[in-house]
C-alpha cells in the first residue's frame, strides 16, 4: 500500500470542488493517516472552462465521466454527478464492474439501485462508500455499520433534511408562513431554486431509506417509504405545539413493529425536552437505538462542501488504508427479507385541528364521527375568536390505527361545520 | 477469513460477563455481519466457580490470563481486567508481541502506555481496538479515528463520566448536597464504593487523553491533562449557576491554543441551552470541532454491561472483517509532538463566590485585589442574608488569564473578611 491511491472525481459542482480542496489542501495530514498519498489523477465535468476556484491543471481531464472507468491510472472513482439513473449510475455500475472502488454521495441512487449496486461491488471485492449521502458530515453510515454492529437495531430516526429544519425552525422563532420562510431560504442558499425534492420529503426518504438497510440488514426499499413534506405546516400548528409542548420536525423513522419494518418521514410533533427538539437549523441528526448499546444519538452539519468533503474523504481514506465492509454492513447474500409494514397499520397519537364554525353541536358532532372510529382523545383545546370568524379546534388523541385516524379526520372534514382541510400532525413520543 | 475467530476473553466482570452474553445471544448476527463465527475459545478470570450467570463450561479455562497470550488456539484477546499496570499490562504487551489482535476496554492502561503499546502492535501487524475505553457505547473512537479523519481538529470535549454527570444533575434536579447524593448513587450502583477514581476526575482524564492523540496524532499524554473533580461543587454554586444562565457540567477538554496542546478536566459552567448542557444523569456526549465537517456531537451511555459489551464486539468485527486501523489513526512513527500548553496560560472566564462580612469597604477590598491582577468583573451579584451571616459575593469575570486568576483568588482568600475558601469555577462558551 506504499503506492498512492489514483482518484478519479466525476463531478465538479459545490461538494466535488470542495473534495478537491480537502484533498489539496490536507495532502500532508492525509499522507500520515493512510501512509500512502490520496492523489486526484483525473477529472470530469461537464464543462471544462467553467471557473470554479481550484487549479485543475494538473488532473487529467475526461468530458466524459464513464471515461473514468476506464481509465487504467484511476484506482476508485468518487461519483459526485447526482441522479437516481443516467450517467451517474452508468459510471458507478462500470467502474465498479472494472474492479475499481467507488465512493459517492449520491442517495437517490442508492435509494433506488443500492442493494443491487451493492451486489456488483461485493461481486468485484471493491468498496462500495457512501458516508456524504446520508446526513452530510456525520459518520452515521460508518456508525451503523460497524460502531453499533454488534446490536439488532430497533429503531433509527433522525432530522435527515437541514432545508426543512431551517424552514420550521425560522418559523418557529419567527412565526412567520412556509411560504415566507421558504422564498427567504431560497435567497439564503438553504433551499434550491425547485425545492419539491427537499420540502416534499424525498430527499429524506432517500436518507431513509439507506439507513433502513443499514440498520436491518436488508433490501434497500425506498418504494415502502411513507412520506409527506412540510408544505403544509402552517403558523398556527407551530404556535399550538409549543402552548402544547411539543415541537414539530420533519422526522424521518424505520421501527421494527409487529407488522413489519415500518419506513416513514412526516412532520412530527415531538416533546420539547427530547434531544431532537433542540436540533435547529440546518443540523441534522440521527438517534439510533440498539439492543445492548441503547439510545446513541448522533449531530452535525448534513450539508455543505466542507462536512460532504469530510465524508467523501473518510471513504477515501479507508479505501487507501485497505479497510472494507459490506456496502450495508452485511452482505447482500445474507440480507433478511423482512415484510414492509403499511401505513395504515402504524399505531400512535395524534394532533388534529378543525376550523368550525361557531355554533351549539358542532363539538358534538366530530365527538361523534371520532367515537365510531373508536379514536379516544386525550385532551381539547377551543378558543373562541371573534364573532363570526371559524374557530380552531385542537385535539390530541390516545395511541389510534392509523387507517381509523385518516378515515375519522376524512369524515369531519366533510361536515358542514367544518371549513376548509383538517390537519393532521403525528405525535411521537421519543 | 472463513474460519472462526477464536477469542479469549480476560476478566469476568460486569462488562466481561456482558461481552459473553452478546457473543453467545448475538451468534447468528455476528456470522452475518463478518461472515465467519466469533468463537469464545477460552477465559481467564480470578475465581473459576463464582457463578456468574452465564455457562462456560464450553470455553478452556485459564487461571493465569497470561496464558490467553500462549494460547494457539486464540486468535485475539479480549482485555478486561482493568488497571494501568501489572496484569493486565502484561497481558496486553504478551499478546500483541505473540502476533495476536488486542481489544481492550482499559482507559487507565492507554492513558499511561498508549503509544508505547500502539507501537508493539504496529509492529507486530495486529490490531489494538478499544472503543469501548472512551464513552463507553458511544462509537467515537472510531468516529475521530476513521470518521472524522480528512479533518484537522481544533477541539474535541465532552461528559466523559457518568458517575460526576450523575451526580451533578441529581444535584441540580435536588438541591441536594454533594455528599448526600454521592452516598445514594453508590447505594444505586452508579458510584464505586471507593468512588475517587471518577469523582476526582482521573478517569474523565485517562479518557481524554486518549481523545486527545485520536484528534491531533501525538502521544497519549496523561502527564499534562489539568484535572480537578467535582467534590468542591456545592449545592449554592448550583443555584448561582442556574439563576445565570448555566449548568455545571464536568468537562473534559482538548484544544490545539497558541501555547500547544492544552489538556484538562474541571467542573464547568456552561451556557444553559448548549447541547452538551441538556446531557443528564449517565449519559456521556463528545463533541469533536473539525476544519471541514465543523461541529458534529456523539452521545449515549457511557458505561454498563450492554453499551461496553456493544463497543468492544465492534472491536471484534472489525478484527473479524480483515479491518485494521493504526490504534491512535496515524503510525506512531508519524505521531506530532506538539508542546503541552500550560494551565496557568489557559485564557477564559471564570464564576467566582466568596463569603463575606457584611461591613462597608469589603466589595473595595476584593474589588482591589482584582484590579491588581487585571482581572476585569463582568457581572456581580450580592444578595444581603440574615444580619450577622457571612455573605456570598458572586462574580462573573471577563476573559483572563488563569495563573492572574490564581492569585486574585488566593489573595482574597487571604482577607480578613473572606471567611472559607473561594470557589472558583471556569466558564465555558462552547
Amino acid at each position: 500500500l506504499s503506492d498512492s491511491l489514483n482518484i478519479g472525481i466525476a463531478g465538479l459542482g459545490t461538494v466535488g470542488v470542495g473534495v478537491v480542496k480537502l484533498l489539496t489542501e490536507q495532502q500532508a495530514l492525509l499522507r500520515d493517516k493512510c501512509g500512502r498519498p490520496l492523489n486526484i489523477a483525473a477529472v470530469s465535468a461537464r464543462s471544462r472552462n467553467k471557473d470554479r476556484g481550484v487549479d485543475l491543471g494538473a488532473y487529467r481531464w475526461h468530458d466524459d465521466p464513464l471515461a473514468l472507468a476506464d481509465d487504467p491510472g484511476v484506482d476508485l472513482v468518487v461519483e459526485l454527478i447526482g441522479g437516481e439513473d443516467g450517467v451517474a449510475k452508468a459510471l458507478v455500475e462500470r467502474a465498479l464492474a472494472a474492479g475499481k472502488d467507488v465512493v459517492t454521495a449520491n442517495k437517490a441512487l442508492l435509494a433506488h439501485h443500492g442493494t443491487a449496486l451493492a451486489e456488483i461491488a461485493e461481486g468485484n471485492d471493491v468498496s462500495l462508500n457512501y458516508e456524504a449521502a446520508v446526513a452530510g458530515g456525520i459518520p452515521i453510515v460508518k456508525a451503523l455499520r460497524e460502531g453499533l454492529a454488534g446490536n439488532p437495531i430497533s429503531r433509527v430516526y433522525g432530522i435527515l433534511n437541514g432545508t426543512c429544519n431551517y424552514i420550521l425552525t425560522t418559523m418557529r422563532e419567527t412565526g412567520r408562513d412556509f411560504g415566507d420562510v421558504l422564498a427567504e431560504a431560497q435567497r439564503l442558499g438553504y433551499a434550491e431554486a425547485d425545492p419539491a425534492f427537499d420540502i416534499d420529503g424525498v430527499d429524506a426518504a432517500h436518507k431513509l431509506a439507506i439507513l433502513t438497510s443499514l440498520a436491518f440488514g436488508c433490501p434497500v426499499d425506498f418504494g415502502h417509504v411513507h412520506v409527506e413534506g412540510v408544505r403544509d405546516v402552517s403558523a398556527l400548528d407551530i404556535e399550538y405545539a409549543e402552548e402544547l409542548g411539543y415541537r414539530i420536525k420533519l422526522l424521518a423513522m424505520a421501527s421494527h413493529t409487529e407488522h413489519g419494518i415500518e419506513q416513514r418521514v412526516h412532520p412530527c410533533m415531538v416533546d420539547a425536552d427530547t434531544p431532537i427538539a433542540h436540533v435547529d437549523g440546518v443540523f441534522n441528526a440521527v438517534v439510533a437505538e440498539g439492543a445492548y448499546v441503547g439510545q446513541t444519538v448522533f449531530e452535525g452539519q448534513g450539508a455543505g462542501a466542507g462536512p460532504t468533503a469530510s465524508a467523501v474523504v473518510a471513504d477515501l481514506i479507508d479505501v487507501a488504508c485497505g479497510r472494507r465492509a459490506a456496502p450495508f454492513g452485511v452482505s447482500v447474500t445474507r440480507f433478511k427479507r423482512p415484510d414492509p409494514a403499511a401505513m395504515a397499520a402504524h399505531q400512535g397519537a395524534y394532533y388534529l385541528r378543525f376550523m368550525v364554525q361557531d355554533r351549539p353541536g358542532v363539538l358534538a358532532e366530530l365527538a361523534g364521527v371520532l367515537r365510531d372510529e373508536e379514536v379516544s382523545i386525550e385532551s381539547l383545546l377551543q378558543r373562541s375568536r371573534s364573532a363570526d370568524d371559524p374557530v380552531p379546534v385542537v385535539m390530541i388523541t390516545h395511541e389510534t390505527r392509523e387507517d381509523c385516524m385518516i378515515r375519522a379526520v376524512r369524515a369531519i372534514g366533510g361536515l358542514d361545520a367544518v371549513l376548509g382541510q383538517p390537519t393532521l400532525i403525528r405525535i411521537e413520543h421519543l
